[in-house]
């Protein structure tokens, strides 16, 4: 297996659209826009949504499914939300197709189909959760309501790339809804904290906790949190959001509960996503000029083995030996390939497991057999060593742990590095173009001067951090008064 | 909580339609024909997901996610599917909304924002797989590929029902391809027999494996093989499909691949499919006029724990003993719900997961506590037991077994009950009025006489099972000789 990857120095987008396909993760397909997520890809992604599954259930929330299709006026009932999506959603208008009556063969669209109401594929679900939640509340007893649902969107991008910005994606949509602010606020924040969590922990990704800009902020919410990573060429990827939402839907919606105190109030809604999109972070944050690397914790196969012979006798005697590892790993739950086809060679398979990430690989042959021992090559750091067998188990253990450790620190020290205080317009220019990453600077708080940012440079507010420090400055482009360093970056 | 459920001797429908909603499984959506599935119900859907991605894998199948969208062109491709499913398919003409100029708040569909092709909401994937695989295979080492997809699928039915027939619906559709007719024949019937076991020992439904009659057939399939279950109004229920496609598909894409022997040949096919059609078999089958009955192998609780007491003091002490019987069954892997709620009593609790269908209830009062006992009751029998606080763990691991068991075997019994042979259509018509469930009877073969028999009773043949007898008959409607009989009856 030839590898022929582009070398990120030359060309980092031009890497990773072809480490996506010859990695097995994705491609295109025959729809404009839409990918199909190969069974290696696939892999990742439910190991993924099983960890988050199991944090969402942790923290009480149930899973539930909800339509694919709003009807039209659902969709329309929150402005902003309406306003934000609807140059960008497909609409079915017919239910049925008919065959040309002056082609043999081809089918039509049935003009004696056509729906009295369009209805647009879910760009996401807040209309149509909100009209059901307005028959579900009634009292405050009926709350909290702690729903997420797995499910498939539409939104018709213009500029599509695997896993990144597709018309169709995967994700999960969290939909709460609460008695109080106060309740619905801390939601919010905790559902970001569960992302941050899970982004750095499992997908070795570290993440700057942040609120969005006005802006920037998802279409109906009152506030948006956020988790930013930073990619290998220094520009940024908003990897999760989570939104206050306010009463801006349950006054859409008309949804009004009974109080403790005996009033009446709107009910209080957050709503939280990850999708897909967490698949391009990963393979953007970690992966080389030889291919994927993957995690431990997520990665589909945590060990693979090659065997090395020559005879049939050797490939008997290696083979034995590669089962009886395998089990022994198997017993201590960690994912093991044996990799016994015979019609490819030794060094192929070496290549194909480096493009695809796989974090150790143990190398079997006849001499390591009389030696006791086998090579051990770690994907990460590429280096190798033998190991005697009787240790194998222990060191694979702990190197699982390392490798997944490591990732995560080598991407910190990467972003460490890569945020830049800056206090003049002249030298954000230089940073963002000659080191890129993220430049903390004071902004003064309007559309106006983001605008004029964005458009001398393409960075953005990713978000106002957290964790900010209160400290008085200018901004660092109209030089107006403000209170905090905000980060800013070029995005995906 | 009072339940209120019609009685099935009253109206066997109205009973379903009212059950599904109280025991809140699902309810319909502002979307004809899409419904929502609740919490409870998703929660069981869960498991019997997980249960058949289990079976799925162990048989070497892997996942991956094909396009929500067939574009017009690729849906024609493969005829008889094409003709099979054209007449109820939502599709999608447009990919923008805009604001009408004349009102202001209300979208309309954007008429410069018309697809080039129309794009058909996926009814089945057959179209966009196949596509795909015929750039993924050339030769015989490419075979076989064995991949799922968990999705949803729309259908423009225009009479629905909750879990039984909606527009848009959850399953999953494996789509193997193959070098060999045997190997695709093997597989579909592997797959048929991997839903008949998880039926049959998840669900603790009985099913008969048969082959379907052509005019049954699934659109572009050579042979279908079924899974087919009786209901306790007496109506069969197709619970499960396996399809053989034959090279109907392959022709359709032009997928052909270069053989062992050097020859090009077209690629072999199946596809399979189990929905969320099956939560209204498990509903229907188990369930009685107070409410839901799950089998403990798919029950989300399988024990609930009731406290009951007057005092402060009383509660106390009671919630702790119910906390620590709830541990120690939880390290048995027996999934327990303690309802500690303040605000409903014991009897309104004892009503809630009678209705929701719980297998087992502990009730603990102070004198429980006193006599170290709790009085156990079983959902299925409606039995009550006091049982030493000793013996409980026990106990309760034994009576879940039993009650899969008991289930499952009464199902049964009422099946074998239901099948009657019959030889002379006034028979047939008396049997299928009178008594309902299958009838055993010789047919000729011929669609005219299917059609005649469906005309005159509303009878189907509901599958040709793989267990008939070869036996020497006479067709019960035309005469014509006959070699092995059929089951027929009214189904869902």
């Amino acid at each position: 297996m030839s590898k022929n990857l582009t070398k990120r120095s030359a060309d980092y987008s031009k890497w990773y659209n072809e480490l996506v396909v010859k990695a097995d993760l994705a491609e295109s397909s025959a729809v404009r826009g839409c990918m199909i997520i190969k069974p290696y890809g696939y892999a990742i992604w439910e190991k993924m949504q099983a960890e988050l599954d199991k944090m969402f259930k942790a923290t009480g929330h149930q899973n539930a499914y909800f339509p694919l299709f709003v009807p039209k006026s659902l969709f329309e009932a929150e402005e902003q939300n309406a306003e934000g999506f609807a140059k960008e959603c497909a609409v079915v208008t017919h239910y049925r197709l008919k065959n040309n009556p002056d082609k043999k063969g081809e089918l039509i669209v049935d003009p004696d189909a056509k729906l009295e109401e369009p209805l647009v594929v879910r760009p996401t679900s807040e209309a149509i959760i909100w009209s059901t939640y307005k028959n579900w509340i009634q009292s405050y007893r009926d709350l909290p309501i702690l729903i997420n649902q797995w499910a498939n969107v539409v939104r018709w991008e213009m500029r599509t790339r695997l896993f990144l910005r597709t018309a169709e994606f995967l994700w999960q949509e969290g939909h709460t809804a609460h008695a109080t602010q106060a309740e619905a606020l801390a939601e919010a924040r905790q559902m970001n904290q569960v992302y941050a969590d899970f982004v750095e922990h499992f997908m070795a990704i570290p993440v700057i906790q942040g609120l969005k800009s006005p802006s920037e902020r998802f279409a109906g919410a009152v506030e948006t949190f956020c988790i930013e990573a930073l990619m290998q060429d220094g520009k940024a990827l908003q990897a999760g959001t989570s939104h206050f939402l306010g009463q801006n839907f349950a006054k859409a919606f008309d949804v009004k509960f009974a109080t403790k105190e005996g009033t009446l109030d709107y009910v209080w809604a957050t709503s939280w996503g990850v999708s897909t999109r967490l698949m391009g972070a990963l393979i953007m944050t970690h992966s080389d000029d030889n291919g994927l690397v993957l995690p431990p914790n997520l990665a589909p196969d945590q060990v693979v083995i090659v065997p090395i012979y020559r005879s049939e006798e050797e490939h008997a005697a290696v083979a034995a030996k590669a089962e009886s590892i395998k089990k022994t790993l198997e017993e201590k739950n960690i994912r093991v390939k044996f990799d016994n086809r015979d019609n490819f060679k030794p060094g192929f398979k070496f290549n194909e497991y480096e493009l695809k990430g796989v974090p150790l690989r143990i190398a079997i042959g006849p001499k390591d057999l009389e030696k006791g021992q086998v090579e051990l090559a770690r994907r990460d750091t590429l280096t190798k060593q033998f190991v005697a067998e009787n240790d194998l188990c222990q060191i694979i253990t702990d190197l699982l742990a390392t490798i997944q450790k490591e990732l995560f620190d080598k991407a910190l020290s990467y972003r460490e590095a890569k945020v830049t205080s800056v206090d003049d317009f002249e030298t954000f220019k230089k940073v963002l173009e000659d080191k890129g990453g993220f430049i903390a600077a004071h902004w003064d708080g309007t559309e106006a001067t983001e605008e004029a940012i964005k458009a001398a440079t393409k960075a953005t507010i990713r978000c106002i951090p957290l964790e900010a420090k209160e400290e008085v400055g200018q901004c660092v482009f109209s030089g107006k008064p403000s209170n905090k360093r905000v980060l800013f970056a070029k995005a995906y």
